[in-house]
């Protein structure tokens, strides 16, 4: 075989054989195979896509590259969720501790952020002390013993998908659906999960923009867990303006907290207790999704939700005492109020711009190996179909310097205010199995 | 400026300007831009393209990455030919002392093959002595003393088209027009000539299959010529059989010799003569290409062109007997008939197919550094249109080894013997300026 022959044929619109891709794979992550006939033939896959069963055979070649966690000295389902990713998306942090005491056991590998806010694992290190890095044998422990850990994945699963990932990353090969879903599946695999739940973003603040972009990446996600026994369930959720009103670290660790109070806005808690809903179906803990979501409002109205939220930062060597009293996270030193240049309603959000404007306050990543300043962020006031009068304040900038004009500016203009309320879309668009 | 918005640009289908395709094309033969990279954004360009005006930007950019050849000591117009490469097309042969004697200057720089047959480098060097590797002051002295050589480029004329060759080679991104184009332009701008003819061949033995493909690589040639400010026309030819009766680095020598003798086959003189008049008028001869025809006519007929090659030759270290006693030449050890396994009329002729077979026997460059069979080759004994009957000889491989079994199959299949003869195509089915 010889990847030049495996290039063309991609670029010519035709299928690779399970061979062939577990034939490259194998040559990429041993160095047989060069980082320049692989990014030519990311790009080819980019233009020509590639067929359900191809996407399939490449998250299961990507799956064999590393090892493979075994979760099945844990009694009951082990179940997942993953985000395509988001503005303001902390759902993984008030879902996690829900779900899990509840009795469904949550081993969860996140990711950090890059691009403008941070990751789940960035936004759980603004708790003091909060370890990330667990060894495999502490987080199966800890797994073991709580029903929930939130980690970053160790070097040893799927490494030609970080490999491939890093590549896809500096020569514009990010943006395809067969990349995206097997890059997602050779990771969960690995982790040992047995069911999961994805959560495929939709909108201007998203990867996918469109509908029916993110139904095909949802279909792709679905059918490469069931060729892998994995049981799962997508949804496509709205992510035309930011979800809840906090963009960065710490001031999304203090709304996660408000969730888990029984708290917070309205659209994070719909979609934190949906999600915990399917992962307790998944989890066997019921048929019904109604009644699912009657045992997760119980536990966020009753508590346990929250001390299973101070159980997590405990075991993973956080401060727990942020729970109760949040000025103990990162503060920023500034605050300054984003004015309403003129009224009217808030017609449009640039979702992306937000993102943006947090990354150029320190929030995000820009590259790879950027420290992130934990305290930064914004508030925001008003959301779509908000009416506004003339220096209304829109969003509350927290900066670590006086210096945010152009932030300030930015964020002014991420704001579209118009005369009529648009037609509301709902949270969560479509159910894919 | 950062690499990896160029090829999102590129990918997205958008223009690159020319201050971006200089960036990329310096940084790239500085090594501040990695292969990765380069080949990703190849082919992004296979896929989308490239703007005129692109084009030769990237022309340019590959031309300013080296040297270039200043042949203005000369006097005269200087013509070179190039040819997109064909299955025995060793037209460069005799059609170089033939356009010198008639007093235009020939600064040909040439290359050598890969995939099947030799290229015009690989032809000579079958003549014993023969030297391709001339310093630039031998092959500016050898032009202004005899009006021709035909030499290797050297190393410092566009690099980073040689770089970007050997990249797109093993990144199945040949295949590609802009980038066919600009290698060509780069090389031939580079050697200093002032006008030019290109020979773009079309049909199952050539790169460009279809007409239209073509035209468009004929198109994207001259308009780089005109920014270039030189003077081109270009010929679309037919390659839908081998052109002439030998494929084959020594036989397709011994064919050119019977050229300069006034014979050899039919469609090898008619091709010469017509390159040959185009280079006359682009060499300011004569206006008419009639006329034009008529010189060269008179040319091969008074024995002057067979004495310039035989200048050629001594200028450049080979042995002249061979003009004379073509059996001077690498002769193989073997010669085995190929039959008609039926009667008929010969109506197609996988020409690709031949060229590979001749390099199978050893005649052609399967890898950069395989070192060539100079003996070996194919001489063809009926060609599209010819009636045969059963046991009639096809072709005759010439071999060195007996173990030809499988490539005299391949030789039979390429023929296909059929009822009726096909429409004959005219050997030059378009004159573009």
């Amino acid at each position: 075989m010889r990847m030049v022959d495996l290039i063309a044929k991609k670029r010519d619109g035709q299928t690779l054989t399970k061979e062939e891709i577990a034939w490259m794979i194998t040559g990429y992550v041993k160095d047989e195979i060069p980082d320049y006939q692989m990014s030519a033939f990311l790009m080819a896959t980019y233009f020509q896509g590639m067929t359900d069963t191809e996407q399939g055979h490449l998250a299961f070649a990507m799956l064999n590259s590393g090892d493979r966690l075994n979760l099945d000295a844990i009694p009951g389902i082990k179940v997942d969720k993953h985000s395509t990713g988001g503005v303001g998306d902390k759902i993984s942090i008030p879902l996690t501790p829900l779900v899990a005491c509840l009795g469904v056991p949550v081993p969860m590998i996140s990711g950090r952020g890059l691009g403008h806010t941070g990751g789940t694992l960035d936004k759980l290190e603004s708790i003091p002390g909060f370890r990330v890095n667990l060894s495999e044998q502490e987080f199966k422990n800890q797994v073991g013993q709580i029903r929930q850990a939130i980690v970053s994945a160790s070097g040893d699963l799927a490494p030609a998908d970080r490999r491939i990932y890093a590549l896809r990353d500096v020569t514009a090969t990010v943006e395809s659906i067969p990349l995206i879903a097997s890059s997602i599946m050779s990771k969960k695999i690995a982790s040992g999960t047995n069911a999961l739940v994805f959560d495929v973003k939709v909108g201007g603040g998203a990867f996918m923009k469109t509908e029916q972009q993110a139904e095909k990446l949802a279909h792709a996600l679905v059918g490469i867990a069931k060729q892998a026994g994995v049981q799962s369930v997508a949804l496509l959720t709205d992510m035309d303006q930011p979800l809840g009103i906090t963009i960065g670290n710490s001031l999304e660790i203090a709304e996660s907290i408000a969730i888990l109070r029984n708290k917070g806005p309205k659209d994070v808690r719909e979609l934190t207790l949906t999600l915990a809903a399917h992962m307790l179906v998944l989890g066997g803990k019921t048929h019904s999704l109604e009644q699912a979501i009657g045992m997760a409002e119980d536990a966020l109205r009753d508590g346990r939700a929250l001390a299973a939220f101070k159980q997590l930062i405990q075991a993973q060597g956080g401060d727990v005492r942020v729970v109760d009293d949040p000025s103990r996270l990162p503060q920023a030193k500034y605050k300054v109020n984003v004015k309403a240049p003129h009224g009217g309603v808030v017609t449009a959000i640039d979702t992306n711009a937000l993102g943006l404007a947090v990354m150029q306050l320190g929030g995000g990543r820009a590259r790879k190996d950027d420290k992130l300043d934990l305290a930064v962020g914004l508030v925001l006031h008003k959301k779509l179909g908000t009416p506004v009068t003339a220096g209304d304040t829109l969003a509350t900038l927290h900066a670590d310097t006086e210096d945010v004009a152009a932030v300030e500016a930015a964020v002014q203009r991420a704001f579209t205010i118009g005369e009529k309320a648009p037609t509301k879309a709902p949270l969560i668009k479509k159910v894919i199995r």
